[in-house]
């Protein structure tokens, strides 16, 4: 190859090291040689993407991570005209949550879907929530809760939508993808989120579905005007590989698998005397629930006590969110119908694809262990 | 080392392959032994970026890039009370002009500060643009000009700024880290943005420095609520590695023979007829100029036609910002007084640490051979 003399470093500078090698580091943005060749590689990301998805890769953008891609569809409301109304659920990550107090103060209708006790949305209780807007141009619902794994029925729920009107229907799917068998263009959303980190791809790397495109408030050139900021070619590339490793088939065949490991935790907290589940009546295998995440209590153990002390015993484990850890509060069990006290003794325990039996067991033994103590 | 058990898959995925081995996979605001290793390994990337910066690390935020630092400053003025008033300058990067142009469709006031002939902002243009707002609150210049390397006197500017009252002054440095000496703390900004890849840093990684915290528009719970998004800790720790390796003292050092290498250029295209220098009167060794970007131009040949002809040679030039590719217009160019004509002619050559003084005679070399078939 012919040499290069590289005079575009204000566009991006030569990385010392890069991860990888074969990522090229050019600007994708840049007309030249190292820009088309960054370019080639962020569109094959973004096909390779796609095609794990099941969509055109024509309505996919990457972003910086799930919670920006949620940022993109709640800022977008700023640029309605008249008084845009949203609706949303009590159980959103914390990232929609506390963006749609956000709109509430500048001039955006908000109306919050309640939960059911099970933690899911009901297509009435979406319905009573749209028809207290005015002009209802938004609604997001989550696949699967992040706290409880309850998995929402998204095509129920925007088919309700629909029926009020034209509105736009979201979804946040990061704990959905590469656990829970979906198809895309069959949920019945117009907008969906996904994270790279939560199925073993790099941090700050996020996809945003989105059937036809629309303003955005902080918009750019790069991702067909959708935001700013050099694209990220290696994060893009990483999301592809983690996708195709953990997305669509690998999620399907591993889907039974994590149900019988559950089925073992379960049956195991259930014949402990002190623990519960949250909601009670969570089955075995329940199709209401992702077998990914369960969330439990121990009674007279506040669920941040248990989660020090099966951390000190090995054992990695949390209590809501790691997005609002910084608060105390537990909303969507709240949200839930569960006491103060209760909601206090909740702890998630989530598994992945690397989970085994033998965790599974040794978990169980950890717990009925610190019950005997404490 | 216990084995641990790791149950927080929905906090974060146990990462298939990592860059740097080294870098725990936890959420950093995980309150397990994963969680805490990330959260040290972050607030040690904080405290190495502070160092290199001169800055308390309590001032500094990691975001996903320079693009999302100004839009963090730009989106809190639509939480403030009244009717705030924003002066920017007509020269900043795309992501600030175009945030600008929202905020005025969102009840913003805005005034545009005018460019001097030398692509410069003058201390009375800003009081002039500060003059014209009945409520100023923001006043946003950056240090380096991305598509001239014209340098503002940034001290003056903030200081006939407060004379106005006391109003936040931010500036995009991201043109300015590793190329041009400077004291953060004596810029006499109140916040400045930052970008990890233009130092040669990964993409997707960017800092906020922010002297006072304020309310962002797009909150969360992580980097102290400034942002939502699982924090990024191997982008963090490759920033900080960058900065030791390319900010402050190596930035100094690097500068005289950058300056060298750019007298040479400035004097070999002095030397042909047809070229012309943006802004003409740029001297060879002109402060008012960093010494890694350069704007000039060819009489008669379109920018896009030069730089395309010189990529097919082997030299990367552009025209114009990479952020701002897709369209053919150059604001910057326009605002500087420059005509039509002149302006699409402009091209823009920037050099880096690694470019070389036969780089420089390769590249003009090359151009006086387009300039005889052209």
């Amino acid at each position: 190859m012919k040499t290069r003399h590289y005079f575009d470093w204000a566009a991006t500078a030569v990385p010392d090291t890069y991860p990888g090698g074969e990522i090229p580091f050019g600007n994708p943005s840049s007309a030249h040689r190292e820009g088309r060749l960054a370019r080639e590689a962020l569109e094959g990301a973004r096909l390779r993407c796609a095609g794990a998805l099941g969509v055109p890769a024509s309505q996919l953008y990457f972003t910086s991570g799930g919670s920006e891609s949620n940022a993109i569809v709640l800022g977008s409301m700023l640029l309605r005209r008249g008084k845009p109304g949203l609706a949303l659920s009590v159980l959103e990550h914390p990232s929609m949550r506390e963006g749609g107090l956000t709109l509430s103060r500048l001039g955006v209708q908000v109306a919050w879907i309640g939960s059911e006790r099970d933690g899911r949305v009901s297509p009435e209780g979406l319905a009573r929530a749209l028809g207290g807007l005015e002009n209802p141009r938004l609604v997001s619902v989550m696949l699967v809760n992040n706290e409880t794994g309850a998995v929402m029925d998204l095509p129920s729920l925007a088919r309700a939508a629909r029926e009020t009107g034209p509105v736009h229907v979201h979804s946040d799917l990061v704990q959905a993808l590469g656990k829970i068998p979906f198809e895309l263009a069959s949920l019945g959303a117009d907008s969906a989120s996904f994270s790279a980190h939560k199925i073993g791809g790099p941090r700050g790397v996020g996809l945003l579905w989105l059937k036809k495109p629309f303003e955005a408030l902080i918009s750019g050139s790069q991702e067909r005007g959708l935001r700013p900021g050099t694209e990220n070619v290696g994060g893009a590339l990483a999301f592809a590989s983690a996708l195709e490793a953990h997305g669509g088939k690998a999620a399907a065949d591993r889907y039974a698998p994590a149900l019988g490991r559950f089925t073992t935790l379960i049956r195991g907290l259930r014949s402990m005397d002190r623990a519960f589940l949250i909601p009670g009546d969570r089955g075995e295998a329940d199709g209401r629930f992702s077998p990914y995440i369960l969330q439990c209590g121990f009674r007279g153990i506040p669920g941040e006590v248990m989660a020090r002390v099966l951390d000190d015993r090995g054992f990695a484990v949390s209590t809501g969110s790691a997005c609002s850890s910084s608060s105390q509060k537990r909303p969507v069990l709240d949200a839930m119908g569960l006491g103060e006290k209760e909601s206090l003794e909740g702890i998630r325990i989530s598994q992945g694809w690397a989970t085994s039996g033998l965790d599974i067991e040794a978990l169980l033994g950890a717990i009925e262990a610190i019950l005997k103590r404490f």
